[in-house]
């Protein structure tokens, strides 16, 4: 294993992160806040640690996905770990493990809270809470491939392991390029919502904050109200551009090249509209009678529906007091989520269509058992080591999903808290229901089974193998063995020069 | 697609189905209950009624896996269909839809009940839904393949759409033998367990019923309390047996063949009895507090693990009032469900090893991409088409099981209700939790909820497909072209004689 690059990459993204610390520091001086300092030091400590971490070229540049997938998993960490620093320092968030929640459910995008007064947060903390979804959205290694000139190395082992879905597609030949494209259309579509919530008359530091929420598909709020108390039209640029930032990044791109034709053919974007209409209908439907109306129902419903579904988590109204039918529907979407290679979470929409394809066609061939049949996605047949992979990856979700349950069942909430509490973690989204619905927070919970959600946020995000390898044996026996043979050597080296 | 040899043996089944209907007339004669001649009209309807689909022989006997589903999920629909009759006609459950409730309940083994007063019921009526589930039990095709002599063709078909688990071994070269050899294990186990039940001083009666829905994992009792009134001694008993019930009778096979060794060592079975160990262990240190000592914890813990895991459904405590950790254990064990090849239900333990066993290689993948790993079962590398189809029942699993729910959730129960119901139903269990726990019962839902729970109870008897494939469209496609054919050449052979 090649660790020299692994902690290289490391450095770099601690690099990252103390500069990115800086910016909160501005909104700490306009609002004259004392919280700057904290964030200065915060700021400091990361930038020193990295340099100090990164400072030593590698040795070797060339890293497959299993460096990859290792230097994503404990990047991510990281990031949490040292985002939570500031909210300790500034007393904001004073207890170690709420902070790192706080921090991971950030840069996860996921949005669950342990504040049950945001309002309480100064600007500055608030800024930064929402600026870590805005990072986490797009991806921290995507974001370096994009800026620093890293390797000569097969670096798309890096993006595979921080995208979503179940196949990882370059729009262009260069990765560098793709990953530039992907910012270029993330920071553009970003800045049109900004404008457009100020067109709607929305404070400053209000369109900033959650159009940084709604771009990583986060869910962090500046109100205790989420979004409920802005006016309607405002609630309508949150719904489309959530929608929007759930869309596959490739339909843009086509767009981007005036192939608008093939950006509405892509079946997963098609889907993922199917999907979110028909939800929004039937739920729609099923609340009319609580509504002032048609035009509320539809409002109300389409919200809560596209803020789900992206695991953005903003709300307008408390869903947990819905009917039953229109939460069945919510709690089937937290799983389905966004599309591949958007910001949003889930199992994603192309993983679902894989996975129902491959349902059908087993059917047909117990009727036909000699007929051969082909999934195809975009008239293409699918690769059959994508359909193995969503297979086992629909698995692991599952064993992931049910051990986070028996662990957080033991705080003794009742059945629906757990479950949701480890859905909304696991799929990035931030309310559940009960105990964790949208008027409450995960304070709820003690210190351990905070980690374990914490554990959670990650995974959903990493979509579960990154994150996982660290825990096989066969990595720690290889790790051991490297190191033995270096003591060995070095030893050997010693005794004979 | 051969038609006749369908008619041929649903008319068969019918036959048998009516042949059975006359044992309970027995017990109304030993009662002297009324409730015989309505048994008696059932019986004399469904054998005339099958005498008429099965006198003219099938003009072709040979018949492939397509026809061996279709034939077996007709056969099942028609089983609890005219199962129902008597209840009907009895008046003890008048309504028709509640009366294939729990026709259907007791033929696919999952004894949820629509009473709320089973000890109203008739000796007679008793005892036939409780032998309905020892019927449904083995499979009422593995029956017919027992004792008739059927057609010289490819039979393993039947079985294979009739048995339970990821890959059907035959246990001899004959397909007849290998039945019988699991109809005389099924024979031998409830006879001792029925003469152990005699020992402990349980009634002839009760003891013959509760046989009967331990053999079949069914779970329908003959008093309101389920099993609680019993002494604890018979509760051993159950525990036992239920447990066995859900051993894959493969293993009872080799202990026949006093291969003893092998039938402990065979992985299935070695997973099932770990898992249900470590339930009752954890179970039972988690409602340590609310019980009266160690032995009356592992008691309670282990009758309603087994209970629970092996699909029967009987209690001895309302496990509905357990803690969040307990109940949450107890819903992974009702998805987990007993071994293959068993007459228990849900995902099967060989499923859940298979999945769990190509996740760990996944993840290894990722590690070193180039080597190159099986999965392994008792030593034996499993087939790729076993890994396959294993995947897509999941995912067909998830698919009905999730649009059971949407539908189910339409009665404005709570999520926990519906959720249980669901999952109490799909695999074949009984009792859920909350307004369909063990001290409940489905008589709450309205007849458009109740079809879609009976069709989930078909669903997870016979494993999806062999029911799915009635709805899939090319099917329907070609039955009408062959009708369409048909009509054409009689129309051209009375032209052209």
């Amino acid at each position: 294993m090649n660790g020299s690059i692994i902690r290289y990459i490391l450095g770099k993204v601690m690099q990252m992160e103390g500069a990115l610390l800086l910016l909160p520091v501005f909104v700490s001086m306009y609002y004259n806040e004392p919280e700057g300092i904290s964030y200065v030091i915060a700021a400091g400590c990361t930038v020193v640690l990295g340099t100090l971490l990164s400072v030593k070229p590698p040795s070797d540049t060339v890293f497959y996905l299993k460096e990859g997938c290792i230097a994503t998993a404990l990047s991510w960490m990281l990031l949490s770990f040292f985002g939570a620093f500031p909210f300790i320092l500034t007393e904001e968030i004073p207890n170690f493990t709420d902070a790192v929640f706080e921090s991971a459910s950030g840069f996860t995008t996921t949005g669950a809270s342990i504040l049950s007064d945001v309002e309480m947060l100064s600007h500055t903390s608030l800024f930064w809470r929402s600026f870590t979804h805005w990072i986490g959205g797009m991806g921290v290694l995507v974001f370096l491939l994009a800026v620093i000139p890293l390797t000569g190395g097969s670096n798309i082992n890096l993006m595979r392991a921080e995208s979503t879905g179940p196949a990882v597609g370059k729009l262009v030949p260069r990765i560098k390029t793709t990953a530039r494209i992907l910012y270029i259309i993330y920071f553009g579509l970003s800045f049109i919502e900004f404008i457009l919530l100020i067109i709607c008359r929305m404070p400053v530091f209000d369109a900033i904050t959650l159009t940084f929420g709604t771009a990583g598909t986060g869910g962090f709020g500046v109100l205790n109200s989420s979004i409920a108390s802005y006016s309607v039209a405002c609630q309508w640029i949150f719904i489309i551009f959530m929608f929007l930032f759930g869309v596959n990044f490739n339909a843009f791109y086509f767009i981007l090249l005036r192939r608008v034709k093939e950006a509405f053919a892509m079946e997963e974007v098609r889907a993922y509209f199917t999907i979110a209409f028909t939800a929004t209908v039937v739920i729609a439907i099923n609340i009319y009678r609580s509504c002032s109306g048609v035009f509320d129902a539809v409002t109300k419903s389409a919200f809560q529906v596209v803020s789900v579904m992206t695991t953005t988590g903003y709300s307008t109204v408390d869903f947990d007091l819905w009917p039953t039918f229109s939460k069945t529907v919510l709690v089937l979407l937290m799983f389905i989520g966004a599309c591949a290679g958007s910001t949003g979470g889930g199992i994603k929409v192309s993983r679902i269509l894989i996975l129902f394809k491959t349902g059908l066609k087993e059917l047909a061939s117990f009727l036909y058992p000699r007929s051969v049949r082909k999934v195809n996605m975009d008239h293409k047949p699918v690769d059959h080591d994508v359909i193995r992979s969503t297979n086992v990856y629909m698995v692991t979700f599952i064993l992931m999903f049910v051990s986070s349950m028996l662990l957080v069942s033991l705080s003794g909430y009742d059945l629906i808290t757990t479950f949701t509490a480890v859905a909304a973690t696991i799929n990035n989204i931030g309310p559940g229901f009960a105990e964790v619905g949208p008027t409450q927070n995960f304070s709820i919970f003690n210190g351990p089974t905070t980690w374990v959600l914490i554990f959670d946020m990650l995974l959903g995000r990493l979509e579960m193998f990154p994150l996982l390898i660290l825990f096989h044996p066969e990595l720690w026996k290889e790790v051991i063995d490297q190191r033995k043979k270096k003591i060995y050597t070095d030893f050997r080296k010693k005794r004979i020069p």
